[in-house]
């Protein structure tokens, strides 16, 4: 699926929200058992929760690899469980030279079938060239993070333009929007409009809504375009919503909640 | 192990030469079958005849992954096979925020037991504290790539210091220099003595010999410190000597000759 793949879902479900699935073997409801089994089915029970109010999911890749040899097996299974009507992300940060990149493109596309992938845009133009190469896909490239490090190079004061904004406006022109979003995280909200100046049509993947601290209405404040051009990501504010048996029922009241939360912003564009 | 680890090593083995396992199925010599077993048979001859010839191996995890379901499998069983004389890496471009960078640092130090990972810079300080947190291994961070694509922000000609040199002078305050190597492509060799005013003391990764351009003379002439500071890697040029039966000792003869190549040198710092 690519982006226009995407947007008509996003037109027919009317909603922003995406869901990371940041899934941590020690933060499972206490009802739960801390091991592979505990961790599937924790994941089952949230996606099936939650997918009303979402038009994507997000894999946070690392969560699964740190589980050790299970891992992989962990990552395959809540692919297959992820629903087909919705926007499927492989948050993994990838990035090599290009006959590396290649392998995990070939990992991300045609293995696991995630429709996009998050990438790292350090080493540059044939790091990313091979996860375009598949037309039907979006690549994901980190624009400015949501964290506090986005201030030693991507915002160094010594840059003008800041290292993020040469990012943008040179990696655009490596793809059309339709296969290419950027990763600008919720916590630099202020700076969406200068953003916009730069990659006024491409979708934006917006992390750092809830426990890092941004908010989904400044977000569409400055960050909406013609087409929504946002995917907004909240994780641990919704899937540790309770660590209680009713988690999720509690990750689907949260879910409902910032997905309304978005909506007025949303239907204006989107009518 | 950390840097002084390695360094032991490095003194009793008398070379720097590191054997990057890029194991690629569609490759393999043309009598062993394309599939996982085939895969681990060729990795497990390949060690088996380079050991000798080399003080590092380094696992290039896309390779792995690109195998699907029993990628990860591949990388474990890959991971056991290598020497427990050999500085370990896990080469993985692995970066994120805090959080997440605590779970890939897990799952390559503490479920794998590496020696060592590869890690992007772009996310700055916290999404590298983590993988600093593990005192006895030791973190590799991108600094200058051996591919085209550095050009287009590492050595972006509008930044004044260029980037690359921001990221070490900058990343190298994170960690001291037991902890915390850099990677520099062997294709730019000739920016090694200034590399060296920055951070004289480091060890280097340096991929990029052989299938890639560059050239260990070089490397060694303008990048060798008192403690050698060097760890040169081949890839293709070793692993892909030939495609025959005679692959593992053709593989042998390249790392041989790879490793003389380097010996005056390192005979000269390391007596």
């Amino acid at each position: 699926m690519n982006v226009q793949g995407f947007f008509k879902k996003l037109k027919k479900k009317k909603t922003e929200l995406c869901v990371g699935l940041d899934t941590d073997v020690n933060k499972l409801p206490d009802h739960l058992p801390k091991n592979a089994e505990g961790f599937l089915q924790f994941n089952k029970e949230i996606i099936e929760a939650t997918s009303e109010f979402a038009v994507s999911y997000k894999i946070n890749t690392a969560f699964y690899e740190s589980m050790g040899k299970v891992g992989w097996d962990l990552l395959f299974k809540t692919r297959e469980m992820l629903p087909s009507n919705t926007f499927n992300i492989a948050d993994a940060k990838r990035g090599d030279i290009g006959n590396t990149s290649s392998m995990y493109a070939k990992a991300f596309f045609k293995e696991m079938d995630f429709d996009a992938l998050t990438v790292a845009p350090y080493m540059g133009e044939d790091s990313i060239a091979p996860f375009l190469e598949y037309k039907d896909k979006v690549t994901i490239v980190l624009g400015l993070t949501s964290n506090k490090g986005s201030a030693n190079f991507q915002t160094h004061p010594e840059y003008n333009p800041p290292l993020y904004q040469t990012v943008l406006s040179t990696v655009k022109d490596w793809g059309n929007p339709d296969q290419l979003m950027f990763v600008i995280g919720a916590t630099k909200a202020e700076k969406l409009k200068e953003i916009r100046g730069i990659i006024p049509e491409h979708f934006l993947l917006v992390p750092g809504v809830g426990a890092q601290g941004g908010s989904a209405t400044e977000v569409c404040k400055h960050g909406l375009n013609s087409s929504g051009g946002l995917l907004i990501n909240s994780s641990r504010g919704i899937i540790y919503a309770s660590a209680g048996k009713d988690f999720a029922q509690k990750a689907a009241d949260a879910a409902a909640e910032l997905s309304s939360e978005m909506a007025p912003y949303v239907n204006k564009v989107l009518p």
